[in-house]
């Protein structure tokens, strides 16, 4: 659908909530891809929704609950009565019911789930954390057994209630329901229709186990550009499928929330959520950047006797913490980057912490070749030249030394390479920057003035 | 395949190396998964790659070919003859083929077509853009007509060569090739054998133009979940499919472009390439940043005089902005992201700067007051902690409008909204940061001394 006609449905189911018309708001609505539907409804004001919501049938309900963010679709369940909700659920996808679900406040889950007929397909996945590949996973899969000839596959294919998701793979599981094959639903067309699944399928199946965390799976799928993946549980049996439509929200997730931590704000800000939300989540990492700015101002008070002499210098140390802090930005980047795509491991760190402190020398010493030159021509003072290049080359080479090892030991912790990496670096460079230029500055003193 | 046995296959091919032995070498190798072979080959020494590339088969060398990196599979392109290379382009995926050919020298990429037995099909691929829907298209796909049952089209797929990248859908084309509508694989399957396509099409097909930027593609493919696009020519004749795989890597690429951009780096930085490559891709950019930090570093020396007065001052100015260039790069990368997601566009500017702007005064004020309160504390006089207070909110102001606005500006022009973003931002709060502090300062330098 292009984005014209989009915007024309959306005109008109705003005109038509203005007039008071909710049924063909309605009408409007449904001439829409469930994907733009959703969307159009999370656009509207939260009373028109709450008009619109009572009149949906199941289905419609259920697709619009798919679509959603996950936080609106807990939202909007939880609007909706136990007996509605749980036909509701009962008509979505396991994964995502169980995501709705999730959601919920216990009791509302609770009573929910009491009254759902296909409880005992979501249950399972409810005991998995979001960012884990059971977390991702759907129990809606197609398991063949190795005896069966292509025929009877195609056939128990042609007679099964037809899945909401489209499976790109078949999976083909010994008697304990272990996986032991997988099959593309292509090659069971071009097959003998006498032939056995067993002769067909292939036994290299690419699997991850329950836990894995969902980075990891995103990895896998993409490194070997698999459609979906098999999740087994630790003795191997197969427990669910992840589609690779997930694996796109994962990878755009996990990039936002690498770009969002190196700019120092937490995972999860909306761009247009209330402001006050956006306060309290940004103003915590504010001021814990404060306390290190602080940390950096104290460095500079200590040589407020030569401040106070040669003023000049309040003017040109931020050139020197401020270029450091850039080029040590660009190293944490690359790195953290790197580390997000599998491209640097922890085995690189020395070879990567070499490289970034030789990069700090060769650009510090342009960069200072430069700001030696500019400071000189500016003020007429050799000696300021020779102290600013000094010290951009020193700064440069400690930006790039921190800008790979604050991520690389975050790693090696376990923790999120991007997590606070941005103030721990650009704190080492504002303070190695500020105390070597002031400090030379002082050492050289009589030959500012 | 574990992380575990491919790190083992790797210690046999390099033991196999070092012992001279190539035949063990390339054993081992075969032993991996293609994806994991190309990433295996990639990382071994020139001299070592030259002496394995010939006693590969053309199969092997094509897998390869197509798993490595773009920049890398035409640099073992260029080591094959012209023979060789036409016999291995014709082995690979047109898509593919198409991606080394562009990369190759024109009087290269010349003589292989010429010896090519699938150059028509690679031929019309070349003619589009690496980062449109027609450069990342592959010309191997079904197209069924309207009037086929579907047991002749299953017959038909039975007795196509098995294409190396897996069809999802099947695309129904009139007899002017205009594409008109698509069938599931597995609806084919489940349909009555008798049934025509025309019976069990979907009309509704999202397909987009040749000309369409990858970045759109990949918007429209994860916004309605496909694993497959249509791409139609300007007539609406169906030229090409491009398969999720593709988009995996074209997400992962624009994300790594506009990571890169926030931090002043050119999009094809490589984490371990080689230092003066990144020395001549970085060392712009720190140039670029350079003239900014001169004019915030002229801002500050006009207020020399007062500096050496207040001496302090030179240690607080940098966290009036350092802060609000923390602040305002928080807001730049909300949008930036905001953009890249689909979820911020230009009818939103305005509200999107009254909404960070407001976020300035609300952080402004928190931070203004802690810090106001340190510097009155620190020094003991209240003066400097309301100045430094009413600075920080007028700069963070500042920031929340430069960090809406600029890269919203660049949107409007069809630019990269990341592209120079931060270099401009953070100019914006230095230079009012130092301005408005320094500014004050002045004014009320008898509450001062």
């Amino acid at each position: 659908m292009e984005q014209s006609e989009i915007d024309l449905a959306l005109d008109q189911v705003r005109a038509a909530l203005e007039a008071g018309k909710i049924d063909a708001a309605i009408a409007a609505l449904a001439t829409l891809h469930p994907a733009d539907r959703a969307e159009a409804f999370a656009d509207l004001p939260r009373d028109d929704q709450n008009e619109i919501l009572p009149r949906l049938n199941t289905e419609a309900t259920a697709d619009l609950l798919e679509e959603l963010e996950d936080e609106e679709a807990a939202e909007v369940a939880a609007h909706l009565s136990p007996e509605t909700l749980a036909d509701v659920l009962d008509e979505m996808d396991p994964d995502d019911a169980a995501d709705v679900l999730g959601d919920l406040s216990p009791a509302q889950a609770a009573s929910a789930l009491a009254q759902m007929e296909d409880a005992a397909e979501v249950i399972p996945l409810l005991a998995h954390a979001d960012d884990t590949a059971g977390g991702l996973m759907t129990s809606e899969f197609f398991a063949l057994r190795r005896q069966m000839t292509t025929q009877m596959a195609i056939d128990f294919l042609r007679h099964q209630h037809p899945a909401t998701e489209t499976p790109y793979y078949l999976y083909v599981v010994d008697r304990f329901n272990v996986l032991i094959g997988i099959v593309g639903l292509r090659d069971l067309i071009a097959a003998d229709p006498q032939a056995t699944i067993e002769s067909i399928m292939k036994r290299d199946v690419t699997a991850v186990v329950v836990g894995t965390d969902q980075e990891e799976v995103a990895r896998l799928m993409s490194h070997y550009d698999l459609a979906a993946i098999p999740v087994v549980d630790a003795e191997g049996k197969l427990v669910g499928v992840i589609n690779y439509d997930d694996i796109v929200d994962v990878m755009e997730e996990e990039a936002t929330e690498d770009m969002y931590r190196l700019a120092n704000l937490p995972g999860d800000e909306e761009t247009f959520g209330s402001v006050f939300g956006s306060v309290k989540r940004r103003l915590p990492w504010l001021i814990i950047n404060l306390g290190t700015a602080f940390l950096a101002a104290w460095v500079v008070s200590l040589f407020e006797n030569t401040i106070a002499k040669v003023a000049v210098l309040a003017a040109l140390q931020s050139i020197v913490a401020g270029q450091s802090g850039n080029s040590a930005t660009q190293t944490l980047t690359v790195i953290v980057r790197g580390v997000a795509l599998g491209e640097v491991e922890l085995k690189d760190a020395w070879r990567a912490m070499l490289r970034e402190a030789g990069l700090g020398i060769l650009n510090g010493a342009a960069i200072g070749l430069i700001v030696g030159l500019g400071a000189w021509i500016w003020r007429g003072r050799p000696a300021l030249g020779f102290i600013i290049a000094a010290a951009m080359i020193g700064d440069m080479i400690a930006g790039g030394i921190a800008g790979a090892l604050v991520p690389l030991t975050l790693k090696a912790f376990k923790l999120d390479p991007a997590l606070a990496s941005a103030v721990i670096v650009t704190t080492v460079t504002d303070c190695v920057g500020f105390g070597l230029f002031l400090g030379l500055a002082t050492l050289f003193l009589p030959y500012l003035q």
